[in-house]
């Protein structure tokens, strides 16, 4: 099953989101309606609105409710994207342009923080003090995990377990707090939100793998950006990782890794790519992002068997296989 | 009477609120505490936390409660200088390095974006959902503020109105928010909380005014910055903008402004700050401060004859007169 076959069933709730979304961004500010529009635009997989959604199918769905959580929850990943493209240097992501390359850094930075704030007015309108709580929380944890990710940069001789800690705040959180959240703001019990974040939590964990993987294994084409971005910029990821363990290619892929350090951002990783595609660190990395989808599967087994359930296993599938 | 003399009347509780915003940055991430911890040691007037305080006095002065007020507000506070020093490319700020010139820009703006999550997280315990609305919309217009004051860098043309509304949104909001959340979180009536929101308003607009005076007259030492910086960076503040207006001098000052302009930061302020300082600018610009400080005092006479009435007004008349 496709993704966009899924999505056609909540095709006309997942319109309202959008335009919501839109909405949301559009202040009396001329300049920052426009890179919040320009980045709103470049698209993206929503998927924290499908799982808010799909989870708010346990409970009471009601849009109304569910929308006020959606909607500031791609707000957040959208100004951590933001963000994110001022440390990296990045000029483009998802094929477009970034609101830093097109403007400039200072201007990225107030975008990501006008769509950090207006997603937190959004939520304010749901009088639920335990929504504020998960929400600042799980914002409080990102930011530890990007600062992470700029301690790391470049440290080969991190371990795997730092690479997942890493992710766990940067994606898995927010992942799993969306399906949480659904499941709260539409009263489900306690036990099915736990579910549903744990099944959003090790969903989170899979797609952040994937998504390390399609740096290093996708075309420019596919990923909308050059391959080996991570890696230029000094991300080392689980895949490199696990390359850096196998001792035939440790002292090469080193040696590369250095050159592209060195060149501060000029260098050529083909090479380091060739190491690494030829290693048995994509097999190891793709069976651990299948262990996760398996996690995130298991989860929703006590969970009642209604039409969502069978979308959020359909998801799941998908992302473990995604090329883009 | 002297700043810390009213403060020393409030000595115990601002010790509390101190002791808080040290706990509050406090992460299990090493650098993220030491950045955190070192723009808190670099000091500031605590003006927000004390606004907080004096005005939980004119309802049920808990302390328990206020601090979740005080210490947020302040965090905000500091997480927008941070973000601030940003864009400005400052490198000293109250006489100490800022983080972004200790460390660098991509830490300094996670370092605020980290703080800012901290403060929600501290005021998410208060449950109470008008209060997060008040701020989580005050943090949109502060956004807004800082991209008019980037879009109207160098902007000779701009109107003083133009400068109002922007110092309106990047300072006054947060200070008259302070005094009503203050008011709200003690529960005060309605009519309160609106006087205290007043005074604050009122209050920043003046502190605010005073501040961009004490960048173009201070001595380095006073201000904990070299003279002209606003100016340098183009923000072109009040009495900058009230010169320009005078014929004698614009033709001038243009050509001195459109130097630094061109100079990209390197240039000399001394001549430009020649000319505003023997203006009329100055006085005008002093002026107004004390109008903004007049209509605070007066905001506070349909409030109750108790102390901390006594104490804002002292507050008041001091920051019409600071140098600091």
């Amino acid at each position: 099953m496709k993704l966009l076959d899924i999505y056609a069933k909540m095709k006309s709730d997942l319109e309202i989101i959008e335009n919501q979304l839109a909405r949301s961004v559009t202040s009396d500010h001329a300049l920052l309606s426009e890179t919040s529009t320009h980045l709103l635009k470049a698209g993206g997989k929503r998927i924290r609105p499908v799982f808010v959604l799909l989870s708010g199918k346990f409970g009471d769905y009601r849009l109304d409710v569910l929308e006020k959580i959606a909607v500031p929850l791609e707000l957040i990943h959208m100004a951590s994207l933001v963000h994110d493209d001022v440390i990296d240097n990045a000029e483009t992501r998802r094929g477009q342009l970034t609101v830093k390359s097109k403007w400039d850094n200072r201007i990225a930075m107030y975008t990501g923080d006008y769509i950090y704030g207006k997603a937190l007015t959004i939520v304010t309108d749901l009088q639920n003090p335990l929504i504020h709580q998960i929400l600042s929380k799980a914002m409080v944890q990102m930011c530890i995990g990007e600062m992470e990710q700029i301690r790391d940069f470049f440290n080969t001789e991190q371990t795997v377990r730092n690479y997942l800690l890493r992710i766990r705040r940067k994606t898995a959180l927010l992942v799993a707090i969306s399906c949480q959240l659904g499941a709260i703001a539409s009263g489900s019990d306690q036990h099915s939100a736990n579910l549903l974040y744990k099944f959003g939590y090790n969903f989170g964990m899979a797609f952040q793998i994937r998504d390390d993987l399609l740096d290093l294994l996708g075309t420019e084409k596919q990923i909308g950006k050059p391959p080996g971005s991570d890696m230029k910029q000094g991300n080392i990821t689980l895949p490199v990782l696990l390359a850096l363990q196998e001792p035939s290619i440790n002292e090469s892929l080193l040696l590369e890794i250095n050159k592209i350090r060195e060149s501060n951002g000029a260098g050529d990783t083909k090479k380091a790519l060739n190491i690494i595609r030829k290693s048995a660190s994509i097999h190891t990395a793709e069976e651990m992002a299948t262990r996760y989808i398996k996690k995130a599967i298991d989860a929703l087994k006590g969970l009642p068997d209604i039409p969502a359930k069978k979308n959020l296993t359909d998801i799941a599938h998908f992302a473990a296989k995604r090329n883009y």
